[in-house]
C-alpha cells in the first residue's frame, strides 16, 4: 500500500473531514452572525489582552503628517485589475499602477505605448477574438503581487503579477511602477497562484494554470473532462516569455520555491479530475506538486518534452521523474516557504490543519528514498479555514483561518516536536480579525529578510467596520503589530474589491525615479516617428505632418502651455498626437484630454506620450491639461479644428 | 461712466494686477521650491503654534479599528472618471462609485445595466462618433460632486456629478451608490463649474460650459472666435433632462446659487473672447455673472428664447434682463455661497483679493437701482492665488491660496468693516498645506447646518510627503481640525488622479440599503427578458433559451455555486447571462468572470446582472466568483461550452 492510498490515520493530522467541510459550507453562516458589537464587548481574557495590546501599539501605527511610512505595501487588486502601493504603516493608498484595466486618468489602454503592451504579448487566437473590440481586454483579475529576487530577497527591480480571467501574466518596472511587459501563457487557462524564484534569483516565475481544459482548446474536446489539462509554467523574468511547462494532475491553487533554487512547489486540488464542486471536494485528499527544477531543464534540454504553441511541455503526472505528489487533506490553498528556508506551510483550507514540510527531504524524496509523506515535518491543528500562513522570522508562523475569523500565532518547531510526539501545543495566541480572512503577509515575510514588525490580515468581508457605502462593501485588511509578545491590531483599512494578497518591502529597497529619463524605451516608438519626420521630441520641436490622411501632430507641454495653441485637421484623417513633457520638475505631470473624443493621457516630467484616433467628428474641440500643473493650469489648452468632410 | 469702464480703484480692492499674475505663472517655481523639511524646520511662531495645535488635535482624527467615521465624504476623481466615499476623520477611502469610467471590478461599462446607463443620454451626434467603439466613452474628467438638497441642507437622495472632458452629468442613487443616469448637454461643451439649487429643493443641477465653441458644433464655424457661444445650463435633477439654457459672454468657471431660490451665480473669465492665454489675460477684469432664475423661468414660459436642439436657449448676454455682470478682478475661480446665505465669496484667483458679494442687493442689482460692483460687501486681501472658500457656520472663512500653499481663515464681517473703512485686520491665521492647494470644503459647510469641525484642502502637489511612487504622485488631501481658536492639521491622505472637489456630510443624512429590492428599477429589462421567456428571476429558475441564434441564459447564485453548472452554446450566438444573486445577506457579493472573454461583473445581494456577448471563442471557458463569499469560493464556477463553427 503506498503512502497516498492509506486512510489518513497519522496521529496529529486531525483531519476534521466531514465535519470541517459542513463548517466550511456553512462559513458564510459565520460570518453574517458576528458584528462589530459582538466583537467589542467581548470581554475575555483574550479579547481584554488583544485590545490593551492594540491601545499600547497604536502610537506605533501613526504616521504624522510629514513623515513617511517605513515600507512600501503592493497590494493586488483583484478584478480590478490593477497593483497599489500602499504606506505601511499607515495603509493609505498612495497610488494606483494601471495593469489589466483600463485607466482614463493616466491613458492607460488608450495611449499607443500603453496599448502596444496591452496588445503584443497576446496569444494570435486571442488577437483574432479581440480584432472587433479595440484589441484589448480592458478587465484581468490580479491576485499575486510579488516582488523579484536576488538571493532570497527582494531586490527592487520588478514586480510581477497574475491574471486570472484572462491568463495573463505582467511585469512592473519598480523604477517608474510602470507595467513594462504583459503576456498571455498558451497551452493554459486562467493562471492563478504564481510565485517568482528566490534563488540564486528571479530568474523564473512560476505560475500556476487553476481551471483545467482540453488542449488545444479549440472545441474539438468539449464535455469529456479526463481529456482536459493542468500545467505549470516557468516564465524567464527577464525575457517576460515561456522558458517551458509541465503538465500535471489535478488543478494547480497556489505556489512558491524554496530558498534554494531547486524545487518550486505547488497545492493541487481536484485530485478527482472534476468539474463540478460535489465531485471536486469527494476525496479526503489531495496533493502538494513538487517540481525539480534541475530535472525539468534537463528534461528539456536532452528533448524529453512535447512541443505545443512553441513551448517544451514536460509530462510531469503522477509516476514522472521531474515531479513527487506528496499527500495533504482534501483542498489545500495557500502554500508558503518559511524564512529559515526548511519549511513550507501547505493550509488546509477543508482541514483544520496546516501540513509543514521540510525542503531538505526533497532530494530523498525525489530519490525515492522516503516515501511523499516523509516529507511532512508538522501538522498542527489550528482552526477552521486555514487559507494562508505568514511569519515574523523568528520561528513563528501566522495563519488565517477564514471560518473562524481569526489569526493563529504558531511556533514552527514546537508545531514539528508535537508531531513527533512530544506534549506541546504549538499555537501561542489567536486574534480576531473582521472578518474571513484569505491572505495575509508579513513585513518582509516572504523573503530571508524577514523582520517580524507587521502582519496584514487581508479580510473578505468588513460588513459593519465602516460607515455604510451601499451593497457593495469594501474589504478590510488589517494591521496588526506582531513586533511584541502579543498580536494588536492597529488599523482597519477599507480597499476596494478585492485585493487577495500583498506584500510588505523595506523601503530602503526601492527607490523609484520622480523624473524620466529621455533614454527610456517607452517611448522608442515615438523616437522613430520623430525622426522619420525630421522632428526632434526633446527639443521642443512642435509640428504637424501630413502624410495621405495621416496626421502626425508633435507639440510639447511646459507649465502652464502646449507649445501648440491650435492645429487643424480634416474629417477622417488618422491624427496621432506625440507631447514631450519638458518640465522636469518632481510631480509636474501635464495631461492631454481632448473633448468630445473619449481621449485622455498623462505625460510624467520628461516623458512622451502618444495617442491615435480617427478625426470623425468636425468642428472645434478643445484640449486641455487635466493634471493639475500651475496656477495658470486651467488656462492650458488649445483647439482642434476639423474641417467638415465637403458634401 | 459705468461701473464697469472704472478702472479699479476702489479703497480696499488691493489688486495686484500685474505682480500677482507674475507670481501665478511663476507658481509652479514655489510648488519646487518648498519641501517638507522647509516645513518642519520652520520654527516661526506660527508654525510652532500649528504643530502644537495639530498634536492636540491628532487624537481627535484618529478612529480606532471598528469604530465608525462621523462624517461620509464624497470626493470627485478627475480625470479617474469615479466618485470615491471617504470616511471623515479617518480619511480613508470606504469604496469607489463608477460613474464616467470603465470599472472591471463592477462590470461597469461590461453589464447591460450600466450600458443602458452610460449610452441612452448620449446625443445622435456622440452615439454616431461612438458606435464602432463600443458605443460608450470610456474616460470622463469628474470635478464637482454634490449632494441633493432640500431646504438649504443635504437631503441624501442623490449625488450630481460633471464631466469635463466629454460634457456631461451624472446622478447616483445614495440609497445604493449607484449612477443611475447619465446626460450629455446639448448646445454646450466641456461642462465644469456645478452645483444643485439649495432651496426649496433640488431641484435643479446649474451647470457651467467651460470652453466657448460654435454652436452647431459641425465644422461650419472653425476659426472665428468671435462666432464662439457659452451657455449656462439649468439640469432638471428629478428628470435629469436640460430644463433651459442662457447664452453669456465670456467663459464660464464656477458656480453656486442661494438659499433664497432666486440666483445662481457663475464666476466668467475671457471676457476677451480669446482663444490663447495671452488673450484670455490681457485685460484687467473679468465678472461674476448672476442668473435671475424667476425672469428666466418666466422667459421660458413666454418664449422669449431660441430653441436649440429642442432646448429652450435664452438669451442671457450682456445687457439682457435676465442677468447682470458684476466686474471682478481677471480670472475670478471659485465661487461659494456662506452658510449665513447672505455672503458669496469669489476667489481671485489672479489677483490676492476674494470679492464678498451680497446676495441681498441682488433685487436692487436686477432692477438697476444700483450699480453691478454695488453688489460687493467686501474685498478683502488674503494672499497669493485665493481659488476656493469654504465656511464654519461662525462667520469664518477659509480660503485656499494656491500659489502661497496656505489656507487663510479670515472673518466675513470684519471683511465687510474693513471694506468700509474700519481699521479692522480680518485675517486671523494662516496654515501651510502640502502644496497647493485647490478646492477645500469643510463639514457640511456648503449648506445651512455648516458645524465647523473639520476641513479638507485638496493640495494638487504632493511631491515629498509620501514614499516616492514613481514619476506620477498623489494629490495630497490634508485634514485640518477648524473646531478650536487655531486651524490644526490632522491627516495627509494621499489620492489617485485627481480629486477636484469634495464634500464631507453629516452620516446620519446618508442611509444606503446593504441589500438590493428585488423591485429596483435597475433591473426592469432583465424583468422583461425573463418574462417573455417564461423564466421568474426571483424564484431561482435556471434555464437556457435559444431563439435563433440569440440564446439566454437565466441562472442564480447561491454561495457557494452557480445554479448553472455548465451550459453549452455554438459558436458564433449572441449569448446573454442574466444572473440573480439570491443571497440576502449583507455584504455577500457574488462575481461573474467569464474566462478568456473579458467579461466580469458583480451581482450584489439580491440584485440581478446580465452581459450580452457574441460566443466568438470555441472550446470550454470556465465562468467563475470573483468576489470572495465562502469558505469554498473557489470552486464556485462553471463551464461554457462552444461548440466550433462546423468547417
Amino acid at each position: 500500500m503506498t503512502d497516498e492510498e492509506k486512510p489518513f490515520s497519522l496521529s496529529r493530522r486531525s483531519l476534521l473531514g466531514g465535519t470541517a467541510k459542513v463548517a466550511a459550507l456553512a462559513g458564510v453562516g459565520a460570518a453574517a452572525g458576528s458584528s462589530v458589537t459582538a466583537f467589542r464587548s467581548d470581554t475575555s481574557e483574550a479579547a481584554l489582552i488583544s485590545r490593551a495590546n492594540a491601545a499600547e501599539a497604536g502610537a506605533k501605527g501613526v504616521v504624522a503628517p510629514g513623515d513617511l511610512d517605513d515600507y512600501y505595501g503592493f497590494w493586488s487588486s483583484g478584478q480590478s485589475g490593477e497593483v497599489r502601493i500602499f504606506g505601511v504603516p499607515s495603509m493609505r493608498e498612495l497610488i494606483r499602477i494601471p495593469v489589466f484595466n483600463y485607466c482614463g486618468a493616466t491613458g492607460w489602454g488608450t495611449t499607443n505605448e500603453s496599448k502596444k503592451i496591452l496588445t503584443e504579448g497576446l496569444l494570435p487566437e486571442t488577437r483574432e477574438y479581440l480584432k472587433d473590440k479595440g484589441g484589448m481586454f480592458l478587465n484581468g483579475d490580479a491576485h499575486h503581487p510579488h516582488m523579484s529576487f536576488t538571493d532570497g530577497t527582494y531586490d527592487g527591480r520588478y514586480l510581477f503579477i497574475n491574471d486570472k480571467a484572462n491568463s495573463r501574466i505582467a511585469r512592473i518596472r519598480c523604477d517608474i511602477m510602470r507595467t513594462d511587459k504583459i503576456i498571455e501563457i498558451p497551452n493554459a487557462a486562467d493562471m492563478h497562484g504564481m510565485r517568482p524564484q528566490k534563488y540564486p534569483r528571479t530568474g523564473y516565475v512560476f505560475v500556476n494554470q487553476e481551471h483545467r481544459v482540453p488542449m488545444p482548446n479549440d472545441g474539438s474536446v468539449l464535455e469529456d473532462a479526463s481529456k482536459y489539462r493542468c500545467v505549470f509554467t516557468a516564465v524567464d523574468g527577464d525575457a517576460m516569455e515561456v522558458a517551458w511547462q509541465v503538465l500535471v494532475d489535478g488543478n494547480l491553487d497556489n505556489t512558491d520555491c524554496d530558498y534554494q533554487g531547486k524545487y518550486a512547489f505547488s497545492t493541487c486540488y481536484n485530485a478527482e479530475q472534476a468539474t463540478d464542486l460535489a465531485g471536486m471536494t469527494e476525496r479526503e485528499q489531495d496533493w502538494v506538486v513538487v517540481f525539480d527544477i534541475a530535472r525539468i531543464e534537463e528534461a528539456v534540454k536532452k528533448g524529453d518534452y512535447t512541443e505545443m504553441s512553441g513551448i517544451p511541455v514536460v509530462d510531469g503526472r503522477k509516476g514522472s521523474p521531474y515531479t513527487r505528489y506528496i499527500p495533504v487533506s482534501n483542498s489545500p490553498h495557500g502554500i508558503n516557504t518559511a524564512p529559515d528556508g526548511h519549511y513550507v506551510a501547505v493550509n488546509g483550507k477543508l482541514s483544520p490543519t496546516v501540513t509543514l514540510l521540510d525542503v531538505r527531504r526533497f532530494p530523498d524524496l525525489f530519490d525515492d528514498k522516503i516515501e511523499p509523506r516523509g516529507a511532512v515535518a508538522a501538522e498542527p491543528e489550528l482552526g477552521l479555514g486555514p487559507l494562508h500562513t505568514a511569519f515574523d522570522g523568528k520561528g513563528n508562523a501566522f495563519t488565517t483561518l477564514f471560518i473562524d475569523s481569526q489569526v493563529a500565532k504558531w511556533n514552527m518547531e514546537k508545531a514539528r516536536q508535537a508531531y513527533e510526539g512530544e506534549e506541546v501545543d504549538p499555537i501561542t495566541e489567536k486574534i480576531d480579525v473582521a472578518y474571513q480572512p484569505g491572505h495575509n503577509h508579513t513585513s518582509m515575510g516572504e523573503t530571508k529578510e524577514a523582520d517580524g514588525q507587521w502582519l496584514v490580515s487581508l479580510n473578505k468581508f468588513s460588513k459593519d467596520r465602516f460607515l455604510n457605502v451601499g451593497p457593495l462593501k469594501p474589504e478590510n485588511d488589517q494591521l496588526i503589530d506582531i513586533s511584541g509578545e502579543g498580536m494588536a491590531l492597529v488599523h482597519d483599512a477599507p480597499t476596494f474589491a478585492e485585493p487577495h494578497d500583498c506584500i510588505i518591502v523595506r523601503r530602503d529597497l526601492v527607490n523609484p525615479l520622480s523624473v524620466y529619463s529621455r533614454e527610456d524605451p517607452m517611448w522608442e516608438d515615438a523616437r522613430k516617428w520623430a525622426e522619420k519626420d525630421g522632428v526632434v521630441l526633446e527639443d521642443g520641436s512642435e509640428t504637424v505632418i501630413r502624410d495621405g490622411n495621416k496626421v502626425r501632430v508633435y507639440m510639447y507641454s511646459i507649465a502652464p502651455s502646449f507649445s501648440l495653441n491650435e492645429f487643424k485637421v480634416k474629417q477622417g484623417d488618422e491624427v496621432t498626437i506625440f507631447i514631450t513633457n519638458l518640465d522636469d520638475i518632481e510631480d509636474l505631470t501635464h495631461g492631454f484630454t481632448l473633448t468630445g473624443y473619449g481621449v485622455a493621457m498623462e505625460i510624467a516630467p520628461q516623458a512622451t506620450s502618444s495617442v491615435t484616433f480617427v478625426a470623425d467628428r468636425p468642428g472645434v474641440h478643445w484640449y486641455y491639461c487635466q493634471f493639475f500643473c500651475h496656477a495658470l493650469h486651467m488656462e492650458m489648452r488649445g483647439r482642434m479644428m476639423v474641417e467638415p468632410k465637403s458634401g
